[in-house]
């Protein structure tokens, strides 16, 4: 039974357990223009396969494929673990709807992380206080209004049609669940894929886009995410080309305390 | 039959049609410490999708899972179209040896790359010529002494044990077959994952260290390689963290004309 303490966020990525197939289904408050947002569907596959009984470690890698638009309603999802080693796990999820074809294609590692020698060559982005910024006002597609996102850097400013040159494809931005919840592996997951498209920031206007495909790495422990207890991450994010109707985007996503938690990729469809 | 003119690297990737099921073997020669070079497996597994009689399109996306180590020998290759859209298709591939428990699980996007606005926000990298560079000399691992590595900047110095504080975790790097051969999607997949462990340069020594996932983005069409018609790649990579028995490493294939070829990222498991 759902109460009224459930996040938002844990009730559109809930799942029903099944032996090799597992059922979720969409949420109108994590939408997007034609579909689920992206990263709320990714997160759903991450909790099947947290909540799976034969999972063991904690998520490494991630990478979705988004092979054709989910429509509202429910959704299978068939769990697979390929191949089990002693320290790694490595699953494929199959998201399909009413037996059709298959519209998400997932791989993920699970992995045992054990003490090792650390060394962090990135650099914490400086940034003012989440604070000192305003929210980035309320806009149309449902999943972003459950994001509080405050830019430091590289604003979104897509009303004024194209430059004479391309704009900056580079943000920094604070993002937290509009109503807090503690940062998890689930919501690192679904932050990763918050960005707005970079084509958006490059060309100052909103066109036609879609990720194709998304990757994902942890790089810590859900322990030391729990240890480090924090409801926002500030991230970085950036593009290297458009080129042939495809573009990327790479970025980072940081603990405030200057821990990097994840690093993200994702190469997109534009129509521009 | 192979005559005398087939480039090992061809020769490597060699694929054998079935139907769902494909074949292939390791090569001696593009052998690492423990089993095939990463590289050399994923460009096989990408050339059974180029020469798939279902494939349209052109390589956007692979993303390597290896999950277990090949041993010497026969593999097989199990070839699934997930997903064919209009202009763009999902596959997957598993690799097999005897039946056994899969070895490396893939999964790809091929699109039709259709004309477009086209932006590289990137730059491309300063770098002194490639033939005023020494070549890097022969070593151990059968696989790199198929290349012709000259180092730029990032130089690999793995002698002199861990210095008191890690050692830069950046290189550029022009990279060439050793024998030449036009640069295509496939040496471009391969290569990719022909970077020294960042571990490796971090520390200033050899570890245990193998790649657990490996996800390229190809940014040309093969139209615009073959018209490139160039036989060696700009690289640079790095890393951002080495935490709990994982690292990072982030780089970009670039084309001496100043086109960025692929971008691509890998989680890796070291021991230190």
């Amino acid at each position: 039974m759902l109460t009224k303490t459930t996040h938002l966020f844990d009730d559109a990525t809930r799942v029903t357990a099944g032996d090799s197939r597992w059922q979720g289904q969409t949420s109108d408050d994590y939408w997007a223009f034609v579909g689920p947002f992206g990263g709320i569907t990714a997160a759903t596959i991450l909790r099947a396969l947290i909540e799976h009984p034969e999972r063991a470690g904690d998520p490494l890698a991630l990478t979705v494929n988004y092979c054709a638009p989910i429509a509202q309603g429910a959704f299978d999802l068939d769990v697979r673990l390929v191949k089990a080693n002693r320290s790694s796990q490595h699953w494929c999820v199959e998201l399909t709807q009413g037996g059709g074809d298959v519209a998400t294609l997932a791989t993920a590692v699970f992995a045992e992380r054990r003490p090792s020698w650390s060394h962090q060559p990135a650099e914490f982005p400086q940034a003012k206080p989440f604070e000192q910024i305003k929210p980035y006002p309320r806009i149309k597609a449902s999943w972003a209004n459950q994001y509080d996102f405050r830019f430091v850097e590289g604003h979104p400013d897509f009303g004024g049609g194209t430059k004479d040159a391309p704009a900056s494809t580079h943000s920094k931005v604070w993002i937290a669940d509009r109503v807090l919840r503690k940062i998890d592996a689930l919501s690192v997951m679904s932050m990763s894929d918050a960005f707005f498209a970079r084509v958006f920031h490059a060309r100052s206007e909103l066109v036609p886009f879609g990720t194709v495909s998304l990757t994902t790495y942890f790089h810590v422990g859900a322990d030391d995410l729990a240890a480090d207890d924090i409801n926002r991450v500030l991230a970085v994010v950036d593009a290297k080309i458009f080129h042939k109707s495809y573009g990327d985007q790479n970025g980072e996503l940081w603990s405030p305390n200057g821990r990097l938690l994840a690093t993200t990729t994702q190469i997109g469809y534009f129509k521009a």
